[in-house]
């Protein structure tokens, strides 16, 4: 017996410690807080503990080490290379969504494969859905192209290019994307949802929250992003966590499993905007969403899950030399007025922009507690969007959501060493039925290798972008084919090929293919690169002809 | 077989999942690098790959999470209660070595007893010792009582009390004690040391590196702290790596194994003084020292390890506001000026004050790379410890390094929020040989816990407490005792307790006792504490009368 339990025990020991062997799971779920900084899940927690909202975070106990997270030519990442690279395995440059990047010799972290420059990279989202047949969804609070949730699921070098990684999501044909976007809705798009059965659901928390269809489902909120968590209406808009739960609920219907990534869009905004009260609540926001989903993974017992952020951002310190003794304060002092903070900086702006110069020092104490001072009422009535116009302006170059930070932050005793994102690692959290976990300090290529690892899949993402993604150039080739690009509309050129009495017609951005007029579905999106003049597109299509 | 295998996975995964249950393991090791924040690592890490020292940290493949650390009365805390919390599982206030706080209703952030105040309360290392029978050691590079030393070794309410804290760390009979502090031995302590056998090695790193004896020995260099690692004279000082090494080679000789705490002590140091060269290579040293630990832990088979900051410390950041465009710049841009810089901020002040005035725009590109501008020259010339005659002084309130640092950091894109403690939690590493690891999000308190199972500790540290830190007035009672307190030395008072023909004579901080005018061991030392005018000491003691 004696025996047994030592070779038992050493078994395990092994199995625990050889992590490189990971269990494929059913169902994977990405959660990503973006521009996340240690110090915010410290500053989230303490002051859930001094509001006695609990003394852990959901994500507490999954914590297993850290991501080094970084561009493909810099060691500070943008958050579109950073997630890419998380759903591709590809480490990018600044602005790349989900792409091989540019060369960029003696500054690259590691070579970069110039041949396979702008080439699409498959991601995660896109090899669970082709190569697994899961359901796959996004949430998020951001706009829907915006860089995080493109980055799983469209392909540019410009992550600002709206325009062409909205459609690409569009046609990806995803069972659930929850988020932010309205106003960057195309008729094309529309039409599209129509086509593939795609219930649009816009700016109707309840009909979302009732939804109970069997097909694909898209809710957003707002012309473009949702409003901070702490700024909503929460009967009209839904909280991330809402969200989430909801797709679980539908994702989890299909026999296949799915893949899921949530991102609490707007930690980074409110760190760059310096905006203490406004990260911490986006945080804590985001996770009652790791809340929900780690209720999911629990109980399901066929579920991992892995969360890390992209990126620093803004060196968030509990504690700053501008603020003397302040190592030895209570929580009470470290904690106390932030808690009074009832509205971002952005929030309160929206208040105080339409308050006559009279009114500005109450709301102000209404919604903060602070009794702002003769000069701060100057400054923020100098502000350069303040539109009251009985007042003789002075005019700043700010804001005033910069200058109530300002205010808000002369108040408390946090430290930022920047509005920017920072080099820093990131925290991971990880969990996996069988403990099959991601731990140590890991690279983001190697989250992307686990993931992959998790999903099963019968080869790598790079092949899977080789079938998907190859340029038209090296798919249609041969005496007998004619190939023209079609510009009429620049930015959606058509592709189109003859051989023989056969015609196939390829629009960018769409994975709607015309062959001799009629439409079909090519399982990917086709990608068009203006820098290049290339479509990448399935390799399959040559059959076609 | 597919079973067994299933019952298998279950079992292994039950295991690695119920991280509750903790394997005893014969040796014990807790690794602290003092006030490392995060972005520490981050920026050890790209230092070390820029300097092609390699991809990854020693601590890399061992993280598993992060540790929230605080005072008992303040979210940010002091290096003395902090790592006295993992010492003993006691909350503790700015300045406490190992000892129950004073009260502090409403800022407390768990309550505190205040029956127990002033108790001196039982480390993990002190259980090691007595309960165990194991092997004990500390390395460090300070000076020996310094906080994190002292706080597993010693007991005061005043961290800055070295005269009771220094003898206490001497009669504590350790096995191996290497670090800092030769200035701070007493003659008593010396006494102390041939009397117990202990080898004293000091300023002689061949004697330490060569040592090959089976009693105990200190090896102590420098009269207080250590230099920092990169402005060490590596041929007379060792490295914090090289005293672990032997540290290990020593403490494992004995069969019922060994505790040791390693500390690398002036990371905090350098944050303080935001000498981004010195924080990174003080890492870097202490990281080295990591590398022998695993290796030999992983080797052993049968050693836990334990590795995490006390507290945050400047909130390094790699970016800066001040540094525009500082997100798209290379490795290059951001890692090659600070590797260049050749000597920390001290190191280059005890150079540069002995320079003429002439001569310090050399040395200061010499060892920096930097050509300093006439204004920065004239800054320097005018530090306040600037002693070269010569020269008019205008005398700035900075000393030389200071000014030094300003003039590096100037060059380089670290951000930092201060130049104090700051409340992130820190990072957690962790290692089990078989697998039952500390992880996720844990308390200070929790990784005490954690520590005193792995000793597989019998009762709890607490009731070890009682029974060694027993108020005088409680053990010594009865109609026929007579106890005095002689404080013709009022530092070190004198005990005596006298019953019938018996006299007991107790001294402050030292472990040996008379009777009858004998001296024999208590096993444990006797803390007296000047504000209630109680030793604490030995129940056990009553039965010597």
């Amino acid at each position: 017996m004696r025996k047994i339990s030592l070779l038992f025990i050493l078994l395990i020991s092994a199995a625990c410690l050889v992590a490189q062997e990971v269990r494929p799971v059913k169902n994977v779920i990405v959660m990503i807080p973006d521009g996340t900084s240690v110090g915010v899940y410290s500053a989230a927690r303490w002051y859930k503990f001094y509001n006695k909202m609990g003394d852990r975070l959901f994500i507490d106990p999954y914590f297993t080490g850290t991501v080094t997270t970084h561009s493909s030519n810099a060691p500070i990442g943008d958050s579109a290379p950073t997630s890419s690279t998380y759903a591709t395995g590809i480490l990018q440059k600044t602005g790349n969504v989900a792409i091989h990047p540019e060369a960029d010799p003696g500054n690259d972290i590691y070579p970069v494969d110039a041949s396979r420059t702008y080439q699409p990279a498959a991601t995660v989202l896109e090899a669970a859905k082709m190569l697994k047949n899961k359901a796959v969804g996004l949430v998020f609070t951001c706009e829907f192209p915006h860089a995080t949730p493109a980055d799983f699921s469209a392909h540019h070098y410009n992550r600002g290019a709206y325009k062409f990684l909205a459609p690409q999501m569009a046609y990806q044909n995803m069972d659930v994307v929850f988020g932010g976007g309205n106003s960057i809705l195309t008729d094309d798009i529309i039409n599209h949802f129509k086509e593939n059965g795609t219930r649009l659901i816009q700016n109707d928390r309840k009909a979302l929250l009732d939804y109970d269809g069997e097909g694909k489902v898209w809710a957003l909120f707002g012309d473009k992003a949702l409003p901070y968590s702490m700024d909503r209406n929460p009967d009209q808009v839904p909280s991330i966590a809402e969200m989430t739960a909801k797709a679980l609920e539908l994702l989890s219907r299909k026999e296949e499993g799915f893949f899921l990534m949530v991102e609490g869009s707007q930690v980074d905004w409110a760190a760059h905007a310096n905006d203490a009260v406004a990260m911490i609540t986006e945080y804590l926001a985001f996770d009652e969403a790791v809340g929900e989903v780690m209720k999911f993974a629990e109980k399901d017992g066929n579920t991992a899950v892995v969360i890390m952020s992209d990126h620093g951002n803004s060196g968030l310190t509990i504690g700053s030399r501008s603020c003397p003794g302040y190592d030895k304060l209570s929580i009470e002092q470290l904690f106390g007025t932030v808690s009074n903070y009832k509205l971002s900086a952005n929030g309160l702006e929206a208040i105080l922009v339409n308050c006559k110069p009279d009114q500005i020092k109450a709301e102000f104490k209404k919604y903060t507690g602070i009794d702002i001072t003769d000069e701060e009422l100057q400054t923020l009535l100098s502000s350069k969007n303040y539109k009251e116009s009985d007042y003789t302006k002075v005019g700043t170059s700010n804001n005033m959501a910069h200058n109530i930070v300002n205010i808000m932050n002369s108040r408390t005793c946090f430290g930022f060493t920047t509005g920017g994102h920072t080099g820093e690692e990131t925290l991971l959290a990880s969990y996996h039925p069988q403990g099959d976990i991601l731990r140590g300090n890991v690279r983001n290529v190697e989250v992307n290798a686990y993931l992959q690892k998790l999903l099963g899949l019968d080869r790598p993402l790079q092949q899977l972008s080789d079938e998907i993604f190859a340029r038209h150039t090296d798919v249609f080739t041969g005496e007998k084919i004619k190939v023209t690009v079609d510009k009429k509309d620049p930015d959606f050129p058509v592709l189109t090929v003859k051989k023989g009495k056969n015609r196939l017609e390829v629009k960018a951005f769409s994975s709607v293919a015309k062959l001799n007029g009629k439409p079909f579905d090519m399982g990917s999106v086709a990608v068009y690169i203006d820098k290049n003049d290339t479509f990448y597109l399935p390799k399959a299509l040559a059959g076609k002809l």
